[in-house]
């Protein structure tokens, strides 16, 4: 029986400009997806909290055709995440099961080949997908992402955070086409936007290479996304109470329209989980998770 | 007896990137502020709702200064508008206690001397004015400003609005502080941001004088000012649920931190309003107001 984890990830900076080749910054987060998988005669039983089973099921035929190896498989599932709420759920689940499988049977796999894996997964179950999720995930910190150079670099930095869940579903898919219609109505108003966004994403790697308050460009980040369309009464809600409670900065995480928020709260984080869940949203304190996937 | 009115006005485009040399669009609406002068033999006494009669006081003087002439007063004073909630009550006192003490003398001045002595008031009391609320509500309709050539150019456009009051005084002057502030710590970041506003606000005037929909223009420049700060939970509370309950744009409007918003609402404006008071806020349904300062 092996036991393998990986971590939950926010975009810290940069989300929808990333759409536009403007970098972005992401980071795996301390709320992490657990799976154990176990040999039997059988073939693959799944457990969890879950219906959902489309991520590791593809994870497991993945790893078996890169190992040119299968088994009976009985796995169970546990995550500290809320599942479809942007935090990157698929993609721990994705590398968990395939770190875990190849241990199972013998095979220690590098984490670059588990990203590259974890990756075909999500592709292979979504049709399209960005490396982003699976890369930090698998290697863990926060990532510095380069769409054009399809580059990660990664920031040495720690940054107390609490992630405030709205509880609505939404369609990442139309919300980057509802950013895309209001560009192609506004091209001169929207693409000089989606640049400062670019801009304010260079600033804040800077300013967390420097043990800098990046505070206040979390703010600008979150007006800029707002000015995209893609915030809604429920995150902004969130994002107001959590400065008000003495957030540094706070903002919206990953496509908007629900999904979740975050604030940056050092010492903190309890005033503002109390807002946060004061608003009726469920509220997790989540440093920056130094390590990827790794083997419980 | 003389009665006249002057209205209140709301900044429809650009306020704070105006600061910086950027256009901006002021509409009048109408809610209006009535003053009834009478001559009587003693020496001038106020009646009104509010105990701040200093702009009523300094118009006085300016326009007996300005005529050489003087007399005993009675004034009452009613008001269509909440007093200190950034929709230029100052300036409308103002305004039509000029026009109303000038007729009550003899005198029919025109609107270019009655804006320039409205701004001499709001000089005088308030040390350091713009000429922009006295000179929207003395000509009434939508102002198109360009702070660097001192100029305004009427827009004609005709807009239905929901303005909705938070409740809360806020100052300008610390706001206005508070965006030069992060301006400077991050000047790279906040200049860009500044003339995307200014983008915006030109790109209004055009839409405007097409007669097309300007409720996409009114929600990026909402989201620029979240960006520069000066948004708060309250405002952001009624621009979301403006939207929500069928808003084509909503934004805050003036210096932020508190105040109004303005909901552009065709064919919507009971929703809306039902939905700012469901928020526990004030809503009034306020149309462009076509007429400046007028005898009634």
């Amino acid at each position: 029986m092996v036991t393998a984890s990986a971590p939950g990830k926010v975009i810290l900076f940069g989300e929808h400009a990333v759409v536009y080749g403007e970098p972005a910054i992401a980071g795996a987060i301390d709320l992490r997806i657990r799976v154990r998988a176990e040999k039997t005669a059988k073939s693959l039983k799944i457990t969890s909290e879950t219906k959902d089973h489309r991520y590791v099921e593809k994870a497991v035929d993945v790893v078996f055709e890169h190992l040119g190896e299968a088994t009976g498989l009985m796995i169970d599932i546990s995550s500290d995440l809320p599942p479809a709420s942007g935090l990157g759920s698929s993609a721990a689940v994705s590398v968990a099961t395939i770190a875990a499988v190849a241990n199972l049977l013998g095979h220690d796999l590098g984490k670059n080949e588990i990203a590259r894996l974890g990756y075909k997964v999500e592709l292979g179950v979504q049709g399209a997908a960005s490396p982003t999720d699976t890369y930090t995930t698998t290697h863990g910190g926060i990532q510095y992402i380069q769409p054009r150079k399809k580059g990660f670099t990664p920031i040495q930095a720690s940054l107390p955070l609490v992630v405030g869940y709205t509880g609505i579903e939404r369609s990442t898919k139309e919300l980057v086409a509802g950013v895309r219609k209001l560009r192609d109505a506004y091209p001169e108003l929207v693409s000089p936007l989606i640049k400062n966004i670019g801009m304010v994403t260079r600033q804040a790697r800077k300013s967390l290479e420097a043990g800098e308050d990046v505070g206040d460009l979390m703010n600008i980040n979150h007006g800029l996304l707002e000015a995209l369309g893609v915030s809604n009464d429920a995150l902004s809600r969130l994002v107001h109470a959590s400065r008000e409670a003495g957030a540094r900065g706070a903002k919206l995480t990953g496509a908007g329209g629900g999904g979740c928020m975050i604030a940056y709260t050092p010492g903190r984080y309890r005033d503002v989980i109390n807002a946060i869940e004061g608003c009726g949203s469920t509220a997790m304190k989540a440093a920056i998770s130094a390590e990827g996937v790794r083997l419980e």
